[in-house]
């Protein structure tokens, strides 16, 4: 029990200061916290466990609040014939140019005994591999909508979807990546458009509940809408250095995919009518947000509520295997009280590491709290408790467990308050209502001199 | 509230008997059950909402077991370089056969004006569709592992994959499936070996608490182990007709892929090993099992813990409205004291269909209890409860509603230990010792004249 998982800090390669270059500092951030690491396949990364454990505790929330709001998941193929890109021309031309095309379904030796694409075994028609899951959702669509009594019909899936990438940054623009997309179907226009802003709206939720971050909602300009919508609502955040980061999208889709996939309904008059249709999405690039959000140039800063760990425990060894004893006792039942609230902590019990480097790691890692306790604390029935974000140190009575637990679980809940806070007073200092595009170019040639 | 989410039955087509065409019967019992539908690509299935919240419960319930063997979620690539597959010799034969293969990086209009492949957009190495993720996994293993204080590594993945099959059927082999993968890098044989037997006891016990689906764990013979394997362990459960089914698999790969890509490891001794390997994984085949172990000739039967609803209230129309309302404000009482005890139940208060139509659709679908009640059964404070395997009907006092919900979670324990036990009778009943291979041959030839 306790031992943690991590792996051992082996390159401690240091993380360059938001200062000197921010593009550098969110990719030494992400290193430093073992996020991610490179494939041999262009474009696409590796999820480590740490970042993984980050999405899998956001993923939970979301899908909580999308059941929430009456979508069922489903499941649809990663494969999506090239036909169907034909049968809504803006989406062809906004998802064909950029895609991952599978011609053949087997590898075989050639001529010179080299693995190769089989040339007796190429398709009949290529396959796309998703870029976006709408056009083979509305050719079901087809399938399953009837009558006024099938609508709404409300869908998500989780999936793996590819776009071909040329320049790529983990986390915000990856050739492979990982994302929920809806897909609803309504018998009003009305009620399409009103679900497509209720989407958007659980979307800022979540990121203020689970990233501690602030978005501002609004809708896209026609040139930046998305292929095949007719209104595309967005949650932008404000990063640490000035960049606003589209962070989640819900489009208004109109009867577009209705038309190019035939689905009509019988309404209670009897007659026939084309549906009005939503898609929503939202991936692993909200971690990216999260790290340009509240990271420091120490490492990573996880607001609580997506923290793998909230509490790591570091024992300080003493002199005597009775003292050690007494630590290990005592850290067990502190763990026990923990967990049985619902707070997720761990103890590096490491042995071979100094404290030191277990802090340095930690903090890396972005955990809100660590906890000492050596022999000298126990006298003292206390342990030192560390906030990541601030770098504070004060002492806490272990004495009542169940106070302990109660400080802690408070603890929690400040330093989410308080990175949203941050991250709102930010974006508040930086935005300026305007009322006009005239007004838009001043502001914007002022701030830009300031730079 | 209570509002149920199933679509309409428009087509209530029959379902063949099992002793007519079992292989039919298989097919009919999934669409009664609205599970899966087909989709444009060949292979592939669309996994439907009620088939995808019987995934998540197993899937949720597997997460936290895999967890807890120390094993840990990461992501890795879709795409595996056509390369990485020579590299291991038995994997290319077992795998490199039936396998999707990417080409190209865009679509463009051809000399036609026809969308296609854009021959100015071709890989310089093609890409595979992942069949399974040792080759990709073991390249990282390689980046990850340099010292025994690395060991064990336990990585799980949930993933999709592609097989390409010439001959698919609904959850049992389809081209695309969904399943978790577990890969682990140990420092002694010993260890890999016990923990591949480890990871074979879980997927048992999984089988057995959740899906109430014993199975015999067995090695394969060396000609159906897994590709790449030194051993190959399996469960294997029999099905109503006598087929057996191979349910999950856990693989002792021994150092084959730690030569392949070359992953050693620095013993405490400082001297440099390769370390020792296992797979192991189970996907949405187990829906077949599931399906074929408990369903019968009207449809569906799920056991109570993967049931999306363990229980469906119909309520019966009265012929005052004070009477509906009084059945209304009940049923809401009772399943809010059912949802706070965790039981999974929702009302179909749908007012276009009849009772008897909502029965039928129920019980296709295989829901464990069904609760009448109506304006006659409130002025005896009871509601009539169906027992959806057994077809038995009882009236249940609804007086005490703590007493009621604790009837219905004996009740629903009760029908997890009676289908157990059913499929654990058939399977004994039909299992045979032998110590020799002609005592084998001459049991098979008995069963075969008996048919």
């Amino acid at each position: 029990m306790c031992a943690t998982s991590t792996h051992d800090a082996k390159q401690v390669s240091p993380i360059t200061s938001r200062a000197t270059d921010y593009a550098q500092w969110y990719l030494d951030v992400i290193a430093a916290a073992d996020l991610i690491d490179h494939s041999p396949v262009r474009g696409c990364n590796v999820i480590k466990p740490w970042g993984m454990a980050i999405w899998d505790l956001l993923r939970s929330q979301l899908d909580n609040r999308i059941r929430a709001s009456g979508a069922q998941n489903a499941y649809f193929p990663l494969f999506i014939p090239q036909s169907f890109f034909s049968k809504e021309a803006d989406h062809v031309d906004g998802f064909a140019k950029e895609c991952a095309i599978v011609t053949h379904y087997r590898l075989a030796n050639d001529e010179n005994g080299e693995l190769a694409p089989d040339p007796s075994a190429v398709l009949e028609e290529p396959l796309v591999v998703r870029p976006t899951s709408e056009t083979m959702i509305w050719h079901m669509f087809g399938r399953w909508i009837h009558s006024h009594r099938d609508l709404p019909l409300k869908i998500n899936q989780w999936a793996n979807v590819v776009r071909w990438e040329l320049r790529t940054r983990p986390f915000l623009r990856t050739s492979e990546f990982l994302w929920q997309e809806g897909h609803t179907a309504h018998a009003s226009q009305k009620e399409a458009l009103e679900f497509s802003k209720e989407m958007l709206d659980m979307y800022a939720e979540v990121c203020k509940d689970m990233l501690a971050m602030p978005v501002v909602q609004g809708a896209k300009s026609a040139s930046e809408r998305f292929a095949g919508a007719e209104e595309t609502f967005t949650i932008e955040a404000l990063m640490q250095n000035g960049w606003a980061l589209q962070s989640g999208t819900s489009h208004y889709l109109g009867q577009n995919f209705a038309k190019a996939f035939d689905v009509h309904f019988q309404t209670e008059d009897g007659t026939r009518e084309l549906v009005y249709a939503t898609s929503w999405g939202v991936s692993t690039r909200l971690l990216g947000g999260m790290i340009m959000s509240h990271a420091d140039d120490k490492g990573l800063v996880l607001p609580p509520n997506v923290a793998p760990l909230q509490v790591i425990i570091v024992p300080i060894v003493g002199k005597s295997q009775e003292e050690n004893d007494e630590v290990t006792r005592t850290y067990h039942t502190m763990v026990h009280a923990l967990r049985q609230r619902g707070i997720r902590v761990d103890v590096d019990a490491r042995q071979h590491l100094r404290p030191g480097a277990k802090y340095f790691e930690w903090e890396r890692k972005g955990v809100p709290l660590r906890l000492e306790i050596g022999p000298r604390d126990l006298k003292k029935q206390q342990t030192i408790m560390h906030t990541r974000h601030n770098d504070v140190k004060e002492p806490v009575s272990i004495a009542d467990l169940n106070k302990l637990v109660d400080t802690l679980s408070a603890k929690l809940s400040t330093i989410h308050e308080t990175l949203y806070q941050q991250a709102q007073e930010r974006t508040q200092s930086r935005t300026v209502e305007v009322t006009n595009y005239q007004q838009m170019y001043q502001v914007i040639a002022m701030q830009a001199s300031t730079i």
